[in-house]
């Protein structure tokens, strides 16, 4: 495959020089947009959304287009790769279970995520049609079992699945242990459908002590990290409140991390505050220069600290593309 | 006034040599206990029950006699001082106010701190009746403008006050230091009355970018801090997810936070992840041990990383204290 129009993401991912830094922005296919708002009512809803190749690849291009981000991620969600297992599986926004799942056995076997195959497809699509490189993901076991375990996104502590770590964790780990197989395959497959990288998504690791990080989740992650590395593609980690090692190629950090820090242990993406994009454009200017300063070269990826807020005036996203691309860059 | 029959704790927040380890819970008089439940429906509610100084002396006293924790904390919230300006506030449970706060306007003067004489009355009266010490308490100034902000705790990314910070910081900032000069007043107040430890919590400080801590909060708290050690107590500084340093005799830290690391800084408190207590005794009292093992010696408080949650069993509650005590502690 020739090299993309530009692939600056690619390689400041790689420590390789870049003309600018590359930006882009979790969630950057979203409710923010007015053209991905009418696309979500056009497919019928946000499941019917991601369950369609053309409208799901039309989306993920749309930050592409209005913006000019330098990476492109499927659009999708974690829980998505849990369909064949569990069909009531439905969105409100957040993820929502006809029943908690805290065992393997309500697992579907990982060969199941061969059955997504309109993700495959979306990634095709997206390969044809895009200039910059396409970042594929999943969430990881210990996240995507949070919500099993509390079956959906609907209780304010997340509990259930810290409580069954300590409760039954001869039934905590076949669970996490039967993700990591699911991810495994599902990234695999998403991989050779053409996604160019893939970021892990560990929204809810960090809430875990260091203890319960080390004994149930690290080594897990660790093997996930070889395999798909093993496959050619760069692995980001994201994981929010915290900057645990997990041998990724990059960490994805949130804004109560310092970023020179995170920059010192290896390439780095993130990390400014969404809410700074509820201010003014100009507040948006000042914070991006203000967060890029200490680790402006090759190495780190400007993007937000966690996904942009739904509330997001589109010119504030704007300001935020620019400003990161406005940044000098030492060589 | 003589010393107290219990003292461990302070002593422990003194690094003087101590008997056993010092334990016990935030939110320990709460929803868990039945006691609770019937006192406050006695009371009338959450807030009538803040209001009602024999009754929230009682309910301060109930987990002292039932679990034996070596240190009590005043029965109120962080929101109790917001009261002389915000007469329509309310609780449901979390607080819920008729309008959003963002500007020093909104508040009370300071001296209106002194027309809370319930929850003074409530502290004399809990100094008559304990033989551990008594922890007064605030929010600090931020986390509490992320409630006033938001308008109470309804929205998922309490991101109100953090936009505001970016948007308008000649607005956030006096908002900030009138909820300071209001805080101080009334922890001052408290002290008088017989508190003698003050803990302010931090929930959401955790929350901001590094700069934006650094810039908007910790001048502040610093000068609280300072304050309040000037009238002879010790100040644990509480936050959630992040270690900073504002100056404090000691620090409560959560779960994610490294104990060992946190307590080669100075005096600590915490960590356990409260889902550990939703599980069993003997799972509760194996990770309290392992999580006191490296700091087993004066400097340390066993306590929780958060509030104790509403669902946990009694049992378990027993089981934490009755380990924390059980820890061999080293000269």
């Amino acid at each position: 495959m020739g090299r993309l129009p530009n692939d600056r993401f690619l390689r400041a991912l790689d420590e390789q020089p870049v003309d600018r830094l590359p930006v882009w922005m979790m969630r950057q296919a979203g409710r923010y947009l007015p053209e991905y708002r009418q696309a979500k009512e056009r497919a019928g809803g946000f499941l019917a959304l991601c369950r369609n190749p053309e409208l799901a690849a039309e989306v993920t291009l749309q930050p592409v287009r209005r913006l000019g981000v330098d990476a492109a991620i499927l659009f999708s969600d974690i829980m998505v790769p849990l369909l064949p297992a569990v069909p009531g599986l439905d969105f409100a926004p957040g993820p929502k279970l006809p029943h908690a799942i805290t065992d393997v056995e309500g697992l579907a076997p990982p060969e199941c995520a061969d059955e997504l195959t309109f993700v495959y497809e979306t990634i095709r699509i997206l390969r044809r049609e895009l200039n910059v490189p396409l970042i594929g993901f999943a969430g990881t076991p210990a996240t995507v079992a949070t919500y099993l375990a509390e079956g959906g996104a609907a209780k304010k502590e997340f509990a259930a699945f810290r409580r069954l770590l300590h409760a039954a964790p001869e039934r905590a780990q076949p669970l996490l242990d039967g993700l990591e197989k699911l991810m495994v395959r599902y990234l695999t497959r998403q991989v050779e459908a053409g996604a160019q990288a893939i970021q892990l998504f560990d929204t809810w690791g960090g809430d875990l002590s260091k203890q319960d990080f080390a004994r149930f989740c690290e080594p897990g992650l660790r093997r996930m990290v070889s395999i798909l590395k093993g496959l050619g593609v760069p692995v980001i980690y994201f994981a929010r409140g915290t900057l645990r090692d997990v041998g990724a190629t990059a960490y994805g950090v949130d804004w109560t991390v310092d970023l020179a820090k995170a920059r010192a242990r290896g390439p780095v993406q993130g990390n400014l505050d969404p809410a700074v994009l509820l201010s003014t454009p100009a507040a948006v200017k000042r914070a991006v220069a203000e967060m890029a300063a200490p680790v402006a070269r090759t190495g780190y990826v400007v993007n937000l600290g966690h996904g942009i807020l739904p509330d997001t005036p589109i010119a504030n996203a704007e300001a935020f593309v620019e400003a990161a691309h406005a940044v000098k860059v030492e060589g």
